[in-house]
């Protein structure tokens, strides 16, 4: 079993599987490339790795492969989109579309959308404003695994945050993180590896700090960017509280312990007070704000000057936001890609399922 | 010597005060209001504590008490003001009604500021759209305090962002936070008190973990939220790198390691690439988004099933952003305020120099 691919061959077996459930030629397209940008820029959990989840999904009745997305609200600088049960990394690239032309006429644009489904990695479409010499935001609620700081109930999700800034001379500033101490992908490698986890990512159900890797399995929670009060990990809870404020109160999806679960052997959750998950984003026009010349000299000269910050003795030199995934997204385009054995399977049986030819 | 005082004592001796270095009757009264919102609001380290240290600005001519604030830059839905070196405490109050009339036209105001000074608290900008039934945010940067990720280089300051949220039957939700894992004021009470400070807040000047409250006076920096990389504190670094941009380099202000110090002794930075400090504000029309009827339900029962979230064992309940803030702030309204006595000797000199009469 060959566990190396090119980009073009897992695009291709993606699109195709997208096709299979009913996805229009233009939305396969849309999804494939939205779902592997995850794989590309280097997290793999994000990325092809939940293909079969997203068809379990459709399976289940939660996702709907011909959604028809739309916009039911709107003011010249905002919208708000109804995704029709669609693919969240379709429904996402209409709407940062659509934050994308607003902020062409207005200045800005801001949609909030309702009624989807995961959309992958937040910052692929905060990205997506960049060649408009546009910053792009992006965030999304998620199912909840995350106790707010003196809690032990699980209320929000890991909701991350995207900001794409553009530069000239110097590549993108390119932020995109999970409001938590660390992603679920994290405990995750750790109980492969059977390793333990660091305190500070995720407590037990009693709300005690636990180096467990298991510990989500076993009812407990993980922890908002801070970790613990002392270090004030009331911020991260307000961050993603703000995530989900943003993109389930303002659009009518549903929020907080009530959005609904990736996995479709989860049930749905009861007394759902909104559609579906819902996504925030945005987009700014640079010119709307100064012209983009001083801008670009600005934005360069700003990246230029952090990449010299004095790094301490154990570190060569420190990062910019974007780096690390950029650089991965190049390594990966020119040398291929790895899957790991259980994603190898599991497209294997998606190959088998819908007769599409696996490599 | 009474170091308890009402609001309405502080308030007219604060106003007496900005007028006597020539600020005009109203915006005597805004930069008043926007000082002591700080003191009431519990945050004494940015109220009335630094009425001296916005004098010590204006005498060595840093701040202009007569600015003529201005829109240099517009769209529908965007501004960049020109703060013309006055009181951010005053500069900010027009901004933010900027963004907020942008707001009622276009769905969304977005305004960046430059040439501006320190503003007090973020909260109290962002508060200022919660009654026009509006999401209000507001962020500022300010000198450098804390090293990035990997570096011993202060590159940042703390940074805070604030983002207030309208409801109906409950109070808004309010977050205000630095976003560093501590603000600067906590070392400081650590100093008076002669206490260790928690690791994970600062690191010495050759990047290593310290529990030494006088730290940075010893060349050391403030960490970003997070505190190391293990805890995340790229995502500290990232967030007040977004609200440096945001302010900045949108605006025409000055960023990084080149942002004016506090304090007027401390000379300002050479060769800044902008002009005074940045901040940023937006507002969100709640009913740009969907109807208030609507919203308010939800953002009701989100703040009410917040509230309910099943506490830890040794906490009895949750706490909503902002709950502690207003909280203070109703007691000090009915019960008065305490100040201490360094404070209160600061005022008194101010009260002898400027003629106004201390109580």
């Amino acid at each position: 079993m060959n566990h190396h691919y090119t980009y073009e061959q897992l695009f291709d077996f993606t699109y195709n599987v997208f096709k299979k459930i009913g996805c229009s030629n233009e939305h396969a397209a849309i999804a494939s490339k939205a779902l592997l940008s995850a794989d590309l820029r280097g997290i793999e959990s994000h990325g092809i790795a939940r293909l079969s989840g997203y068809i379990r999904l459709w399976e289940a009745g939660r996702i709907n492969s011909a959604p028809d997305i739309k916009v039911i609200h709107e003011t010249p600088s905002t919208a708000v989109i109804d995704g029709d049960k669609g693919l969240g990394l379709v429904v996402s690239y209409y709407a940062m579309q659509t934050a994308i032309e607003k902020a062409e006429n207005a200045g800005t644009g801001w949609v909030s959308v309702k009624n989807s489904n995961h959309f992958g990695i937040a910052g692929y479409h905060a990205m997506m404003a960049l060649q408009h010499d546009m910053i792009g935001i992006a965030m999304t609620n998620a199912s909840a695994l995350v106790a707010p700081t003196f809690s032990i109930e699980r209320m929000l999700g890991t909701n991350p945050i995207a900001v794409a800034i553009p530069a000239k001379t110097q590549p993108p500033f390119v932020a995109d993180f999970a409001t938590t101490t660390a992603a679920n992908g994290k405990l995750e490698i750790a109980q492969r590896k059977q390793q333990d986890i660091p305190t500070g990512w995720a407590q037990t159900k009693d709300g005690k700090q636990s180096t467990n890797a298991n510990v989500i399995k076993e009812g407990g929670a993980l922890l908002p960017l801070g970790s613990d009060r002392e270090h004030a990990s009331h911020k991260g809870y307000a961050l993603a509280s703000i995530v989900d404020i943003f993109s389930a109160v303002l659009s009518g999806a549903s929020y907080g312990p009530w959005v609904p679960p990736f996995p479709a052997y989860v049930p749905m959750p009861q007394n759902m007070p909104g559609e579906g998950l819902g996504h925030f984003f945005g987009a700014m026009r640079i010119d709307a704000f100064r012209t983009k010349e001083d801008f670009y000299f600005h934005i360069d000269n700003w990246i230029q000057r952090f990449r010299k910050a004095k790094p301490s003795e154990e570190y060569n030199h420190i990062i910019i936001p974007g780096d690390p995934e950029r650089e991965a997204e190049e390594r990966h385009l020119r040398e291929g890609l790895y899957l790991l054995t259980p994603v190898v399977e599991d497209l294997l049986q998606l190959s088998k399922r819908f007769s599409i030819n696996w490599h």
